[in-house]
Formats: structure tokens, C-alpha cells, sequence
């Protein structure tokens, strides 16, 4: 067999060759679209590229990025890896502390910036060594000076100069993980890695992306490579829209309607913002018919699934993280459990369901192995070819991996004896109450069922006896009332009794991290002196 | 990222662990079925591969097979290759003394064979090599002496023995080309290249294969590992069934409808014949309602697509050849041709399509590059990961390959500014006259658009002015009448005078090649002294 390589380049060169008349279309932070075509995707990556190159980065040299989702974000997404050069997209949610800390562990020699996010550089600029800032002018003004402006830049391009040829193991992109457990952890990705798990996305029982589909980018492309659906859809030939920082649900059902969208990727937290706007307006759901949702990031709640789905979605829940490339399982209801019914088929895409192909997990518990019963939970242990080995340049993060090469992923879960795999927790949100432990995500699942809650986060508090119980903080709907009471009720019959919540705090909203999860590293701050 | 191998045994584990209970249906040579799960494949390929491992089979080693398609070879195509041997499957419809080579040539070990292919064996034992040949018997008598029993031969399997790690680059499987140009010559397929086009052919617009798909193996699975059907299919989880040698229409009619199959792969012939029994039964269709078929191995005329179309099958055109995997294109409407019309879409799925992703191609004429424009021919030159770079144990055949190590395939086709290539003929097919080319795959196609024509075949004749002209070889329809005449003027309208044939000849059939194909080079000799 011929030792072709498997890289980004070959993705960029068919995106130029095959899908060249398929349409891109951005929403720039100015609310405009943006339209060209894959050629232009091409044309301009390539020139983008060979610009770089001839300012002298170098094989893995890190170009960092500060840019919502867009088509320049894109350009840069295939120029940097197939110069040989590595990607990294910076997380704008982040403090700039953090992306200071972040642009330095990665020693970035250069960041690619929009305008709009001028303000967040000037924050952390003083922090960091930059040697050269170029920034994407949206309105289309020239940058400022002391940086260099993209279009120009576009134009110094050499043309006729030869491209490198990246090795399929060389790094092509770089992010950091969101730090919810001490500092940020930059994961390396390389050529093979992203092809392949290009590859396994695209899988039927994935998201079976096809040319013929129309992707919409919603989750931030700093975010594990847009959870790697750029890439999947850039492979596929799938028209792009890419949804710029406009993530309300406003935004998003006019470019569903507009564009045609038939597939695209969410958090929960976006979905819920989504549902809610679609319950205000049904009339909004006609162009959701038959869109499919890659739902992950943190577990979906089944009622979220059902609801969705009678709006004409359809929901798949995929699990992974940063370290898993991020894409490791994804939950479909297989063919022998074809007519079950409608209610065990929604259990079944509740789970975060099996491992695509070439990804291979076990639970690990304090003694040894859980079987795959559906009962025992354990740590997940994970190991493919798109999973991480290590942390960028962070020797001393060597202990999120076993002896035999597995990557601890700290979260808990149960697996069944068909495979499917329900998330309990992650490690550190468990609640160690007098020996056993309590899933904090099966509370806020239930309690997310009951019709006043909004959003719900369950976390440990100090227990004297029990050393940890369960604190349930509750948002609730719109003049919706509720009380203690009440939610006791509606999870008494799914909890045994010393699971149940020693109390329940009412908030206008919950705090949440830069990646839309309930920032319970927060919560137990703020309430580690709750009492009853 | 870790280093984890792309290899067959993966997929294997998979199968074991994720699709336990999913069914594998087996028509076995005496019409009765066999019906088991992937667990059981898992087991009894765990079984063999331990087996052959203690009778000293090394890495590298070769065991043929001599079986049609059903679980036992099944279970050849995963123990084999997990083993670190090399699988090698045998064409039974070669002539002895060109099985007599093959095997020789790939000086294989070992030979797995049905009971039913013995009297084969008989034919060209005495002329090779084999340390032991082991028996399947599908009605379960216990194998002759001087062979060895299958059944008996799992039970020999130690247990607890560890199992090798194949490298990604090990060759896994071993399939000869069906020799219609010269002696047969072998290509050893690598574990990476088959987990790789099982990849690409899984993707939407190919396969589309998800584990609830029921599959259907009709291609005999020693050609080019069955188009990799078998292993995409495991690698997917689908219910897979097995034809056995019976790819007569009213069995596969039988299959469709009792196993509810969903997707399968044929060759044109094979669908001709399905579409006549559909003719003559018009309520067998019912199991056809929506079934994909894959099909390739030679061009699909566009009526038969059109015809299959109307029983509720959607055809999907693959191009490929042994040397590419198979598997390399694959033809659908492109999303900016949706709305162009029943016509010009059915013109679009009638060609060869688009490459899969990492397949890349050009066109070679003896002036150079063809350009993309659909009207310029040229031998197609392909490249990619699971594309051959040589013959296996045959050095002197290089002139297959490039100086810039590109396959040259002797297909000839045009592409145009979509992608979409069009073949015109083999290179050795093409019918030179007076320094023009004419296909022989146009004419044939039209020649099998008229309604008395039930198969055409064009080949070149010897002619003292134009070197070469063209002569239809033509099979009516059972009863129906035509005349050389008529069929000119079937022609006339969508040819160029000099390029209509010089003549047709009547024939009860026509002479077909092992894998399905009009046997021009016999047709050639058969007709050279042909005069009008």
C-alpha cells in the first residue's frame, strides 16, 4: 500500500478540487453574513499559508488565534496545520489571566485576532510575547498600526512556492482544556488524530454528515476543534455556516431557517435556551424538521431529548473532552431494540451510548474493573487513536494516565451489558455520603423534569456524620413557583431515601463555566457553610 | 495522541464486545442457513486464530481460503489477520492450472476450504504445495482422512494464550487481480489500508452503513475482500448476511425479503438478472423498497439504474479495482444539483463520481494532464492509503506505477469541473481508428438501452485502412427480434458516423470473465477474422 499520509492537506486540497462551488457562510460579529465558496476557502487558506511561511514559522511553531466562528477563523484552522505550523485557538471566555498564563505555557509566537476582540487582547498584551498580532477587521477598516492587517497580509503572499508536507503524526492544532480543575492543560492534536476522528464522525450512527448537508457551527471553534465538526464537515463537503458570537437562540433559528441547516452541535445549555424560544414561538419550529443535534459537553437531560424531538429535532448525545479528540461515543437506539417503544428508545439516547469505532473504554473502580452490568459505576479509562497521551509540555500532569496507558477521564459512569454508557458523575462532583456515593447529575436529571425548574445544580456540602450530602440549587421558571417540598415529591420515587437532597436554595441563575456547565467549583465555595 | 494501531483486531474486539447480539445469516452451500451472532464470530475467530497460532503459523505467513461466502470464511477474514498471518482468498471460478499459480506464487501454507470446493482442490492439488488443508463441512460430516476437520480443528484452540499485536502496516489480506491482462498478480492489502477504506466507504455518501442496516454480501468475498462489504459492515455492526455461492436472483429475491436486508453491493450482471426476475414477478419488490446498492466492477449502464430505481432500489455507483482497495469513488447528486431534474441527476449517478476522501486522481493522455472540463479522456492515475504501490512478489510489473509513484489503473475516463469522472474505456478496450478513439463502453451502453438487446459487448477489429473498427457482439431478449439496421439507427442520433460499429453478430451469450465481465480479450481472438 502506498504510505500516504494521513493530513490536513489532503482535506484542504479536496475542499479545493471537489467541493468548490459549495458555499460558506459566516455571521461576522457585526451580524453580517459573509458568502463565498470552498474555492475561496481554498485560495485563501493556501495564501494565508505561504504568507506565513515566508515570515519564517517553522515546523511546529504555535500561531495562536482569538476569533469567534467565522470564515477567517476557518482559513486559519487549514493554513496553520498544513504549513506545518500548529493552530491554537484561544478559549474568549476565559480571564485574561488565564489566557495570558495559556498564551505563554504554549509559548504562542504569533495570534490571528478579530477586531471586535481588540479589547480582550489589550487586557493580557502586557502579559505575553507576542511577535506579531494580526487582526481580522470585520467592517473591513484597516488595523490599526503596530498590527498587521489580514487582508493585507493575505496579499504579500508568494505565489508558485512549494508547500511543506506534514508528517501524519506532526501536532496540527493545540487546546487547552477550560481549567475546571486547576490550571488549563493544552492537548496537541495531530494530523492523524483529526482525520480519523473526521472520519469515525462521520459514521452513520454519528452523524452521518454528508455533502449534501448543510453543518451549522455553533460550538465555539476553540472548544476541542469545534468538537471537530469543521473538520468532518470540510471533509464531507458539507455547506459551512458558521454562527460568529452570536450563540442566542434568536440568532440560531434565523440561520437554521435561512441556510437551510440540517445538522449541527450544542451544548445543553445552548439547546435549553433554544427549546425555550421555541415554546415561545412554535410557529420557529418549521425549520427545525429533521435537523440533527450532536448534543454533548455535559450529559442531556431525557426530557430535553423528548422535547426537542417533538419540535421535529433529533437529538444524538456524544461524550468525549478536550483529551478524547473530543469526539468518543455517540448514542443511537440500536436495530434489536427496533420497537421497544418510544419511552425505552429515549432512555437509550439518554445514555451517552456506545464508543465509535477504534475507541476503547473500561471502568475502573476502587477494587479493579467494573463489569458492564448497568449498575457498577466506575471511573472511565479510555484509550484510541485520537486520544491524548500526555499534556502539552506538562510532564507533571502524567498522572491523569494509568500504568498501561489509559487516560483517566474522571468522569463516572455505568455501562451496560449492550454497551451503552450512563454518565453518574464526574469524579469530583460525586457525593461521598457516609461510604456511598450520590450522582448529583441523576438529581439535577430528575429535578429538570419537574415543570417550575429551569436549571438545576446538585453539590456536595460538609456533613459532620455523613461527611458530604447533597444541596440542590434550583432556578426556576418565569413566575413559576415551587417549594422544598414539592421537589422532594417529585424525586422521592426514582431516589432511595438518603440520596435525596438535605436541602434546595432557590437563585436567579447559576454560575457557569466558559464552556456552559454549571461552574460547580463555584457552587461549593459558595455554599460550603449551607446548613439546614 | 497515543499510538494506537489501526488494525483488524480492533474491529474484532468490537465486534465482540459492542455487537455481541447483532445476527450473522449464512446461506450455505447445501441452501440451508445458518444463523449466529458476533459474539459467536468473536469467539470461534478467537478459536482459529489461537489454533493456528499453536501449529507455528508465523507473521507474514499466507492461508488461503477456497470458500464461498458465509460465517466460516467470515471468521478466516478476522482470525487470519488478528493472528498476524495473511489472509489469503482464493477465486473459485479461475481455471485449475491459474489457481495452481496464484497459490504457488503466494506460496501459501495453508488452505481453509468448503467441502463442496474439494473436487476444485482436486484439480490443482497435485500441483501445488500445502502443509495442511482443513476442511469446512456444511453438512457436518467429519472431514476425509488427509485433511483436517474445521470444526474439530477450534477445539484444538489453547486458551489463555496471548494473542500478537499486527502492526498497522503488516498485511492483513492478500487478493490476486482476476488476470485479464497477463498472469494474475497479487495485492497485499495492510490492516491501516483496510480499517481506512472501511472508513470512507461507511460515510454517507457511499455506504452509509450503520449498525442498522442489514447487509447483504452477494460479491464473492475473494474479490478484493468482498469490495471490504464485510469489514465495513463489522466495523459498523450491522447484521450481516452471508449469500453463499447461490447469486441467482431468486435466492437473492429470497434473502432480501426474509433477512429485510438494507443495503448490499452487485455487480451490473448480477442486477440485470435481479431486474429480470423483478420483470417477470413485478410483487417481489416489495422487499426492494429502499434498499441502497452499491455497484461496480464495471460501468452501470444508466437504464439499469433507472429501471432498479423503479423497483424502489437506490443504486450508488463505486468505481474501483483490487489495486485501490477497492473501493475509490462513489456517485451521487451533489447538494448544488438538487432541483436539476429526474434526468440530469440519474446522468450524474450514472457516472463514476467523486473520489473518497484520500483517494486522488488525474488524468494521463500521451500529452500530458487532461484538464477537468468532461470532454478530454485520459488514463486514470490514482494514489491514496489504501491504493497498491506494487505487486506482491512481482518486481518486474513497476511499469504499473508512475515515476512519481502514482497507480496507472488503464481505465480511461473524463472528469468534469464537479468531479465527476466518466469512464470511456480500458485503455486496452478503446477501439483506435484512424487515430481516433472510440469507447466501447458508450456504445455498449446505448446498444443496451434498446428494448431488444439483452446484453452488447464492442470490441475492435483488425482493419486494413483504420487499424481498428468496431464490431457488436449482441444477445437478444428471449423471442424478440432486431436487425442490424435497427440497431444503427438506435445509434445514429447520438454518434458520430465513423464511430458507429461496422457490423453486429447475433450470439446465444457472451462469453463472461470470473468476475462478471464481457470477456473482450477472447472476443478479440474470437472475432479477428470478422469481415463485413
Amino acid at each position: 500500500m502506498m504510505p500516504f499520509p494521513l493530513t490536513l492537506t489532503h482535506v484542504l486540497e479536496r475542499c479545493g478540487e471537489l467541493h468548490a462551488k459549495t458555499e460558506i457562510v459566516s455571521r461576522l460579529p457585526d451580524g453580517s453574513l459573509n458568502r463565498y465558496t470552498y474555492r475561496d476557502l481554498y485560495q485563501r487558506a493556501k495564501a494565508l499559508g505561504a504568507a506565513i511561511l515566508k515570515c519564517g514559522i517553522g515546523r511546529g511553531d504555535r500561531i495562536a488565534t482569538l476569533m469567534f466562528n467565522h470564515h477567517v477563523h476557518l482559513e486559519s484552522f487549514f493554513a496553520i496545520p498544513t504549513s506545518g505550523a500548529v493552530l491554537h485557538p484561544l478559549n474568549w471566555r476565559l480571564h485574561p489571566n488565564d489566557l495570558a498564563y495559556i498564551v505563554n505555557h504554549a509559548a504562542d509566537r504569533w495570534l490571528i485576532v478579530d477586531d471586535t476582540l481588540l479589547p480582550l487582547l489589550d487586557a493580557f498584551k502586557a502579559d505575553v510575547k507576542l511577535e506579531r498580532v494580526v487582526v481580522f477587521s470585520c467592517r473591513g477598516s484597516k488595523a490599526q498600526s503596530g498590527f498587521t492587517d489580514y487582508e493585507a497580509f493575505l496579499e504579500t503572499a508568494p505565489t508558485g512556492m512549494g508547500a511543506p508536507t506534514p508528517d501524519e503524526l506532526d501536532a496540527a492544532t493545540l487546546c487547552y482544556t477550560s481549567g475546571t480543575t486547576g490550571r488549563p492543560k493544552g492537548v496537541a492534536y495531530s494530523h492523524r488524530a483529526l482525520v480519523l476522528v473526521a472520519f469515525a464522525m462521520a459514521m452513520a450512527d454519528t452523524t452521518a454528515i454528508s455533502q449534501r448537508d448543510v453543518l451549522l457551527q455553533i460550538v465555539p471553534m476553540f472548544h476541542a476543534n469545534g468538537w471537530g465538526l469543521p473538520y468532518a464537515g470540510a471533509m464531507a463537503g458539507a455547506k459551512l455556516v458558521l454562527a460568529g458570537p452570536g450563540l442566542e437562540a434568536a440568532t440560531l433559528l434565523q440561520l437554521l431557517a435561512n441556510e437551510r441547516v440540517t445538522v449541527t452541535g450544542a451544548v445543553p445549555t445552548t439547546l435549553l435556551a433554544l427549546l425555550e424560544a421555541l415554546e415561545k414561538d412554535p410557529d420557529r419550529a418549521r425549520s427545525c424538521k429533521g435537523v440533527r443535534i450532536v448534543c454533548g459537553g455535559a450529559a442531556v437531560p431525557p426530557e430535553l431529548i423528548r422535547k426537542l424531538d417533538s419540535y421535529g429535532f433529533h437529538v444524538i448525545q456524544c461524550w468525549g473532552m478536550t483529551e478524547t479528540g473530543p469526539m468518543a461515543t455517540s448514542s443511537f437506539v440500536k436495530r434489536e431494540f427496533e420497537g421497544v417503544g418510544v419511552e425505552r428508545a429515549l432512555g437509550l439516547r439518554a445514555t451517552q451510548g456506545l464508543t465509535l469505532p477504534f475507541v476503547e473504554r473500561r471502568l475502573r473502580t476502587p477494587d479493579g474493573l467494573a463489569p458492564w452490568d448497568g449498575r457498577v459505576p466506575g471511573e472511565i479509562e479510555v484509550r484510541g487513536p485520537w486520544v491524548a497521551a500526555s499534556y502539552f509540555n506538562d510532564p507533571g500532569a502524567a498522572g491523569s494516565w494509568t500504568g498501561d496507558g489509559w487516560l483517566r477521564t474522571g468522569d463516572v459512569a455505568t455501562i451496560d451489558e449492550d454497551g451503552y454508557m450512563r454518565l453518574t458523575d464526574r469524579i469530583k462532583d460525586l457525593i461521598k455520603s457516609g461510604g456511598e456515593w450520590i450522582s448529583s447529575i441523576d438529581l439535577e436529571s430528575t429535578l429538570m423534569t419537574h415543570p417550575a425548574v429551569a436549571e438545576a445544580a446538585v453539590v456536595s456540602v460538609p456533613h459532620p456524620k455523613w461527611q458530604e450530602r447533597p444541596l440542590a440549587i434550583i432556578v426556576r421558571k418565569n413566575g413559576v413557583a415551587v417549594t422544598a417540598d414539592e421537589l422532594t415529591a417529585h424525586l422521592a420515587p426514582h431516589f432511595v431515601r438518603w440520596a435525596l437532597p438535605d436541602g434546595y436554595v432557590f437563585v436567579d441563575s447559576i454560575p457557569h463555566t466558559s464552556v456552559g456547565k454549571a461552574d460547580k467549583k463555584k457552587l461549593r465555595v459558595d455554599y460550603k457553610d449551607w446548613q439546614p
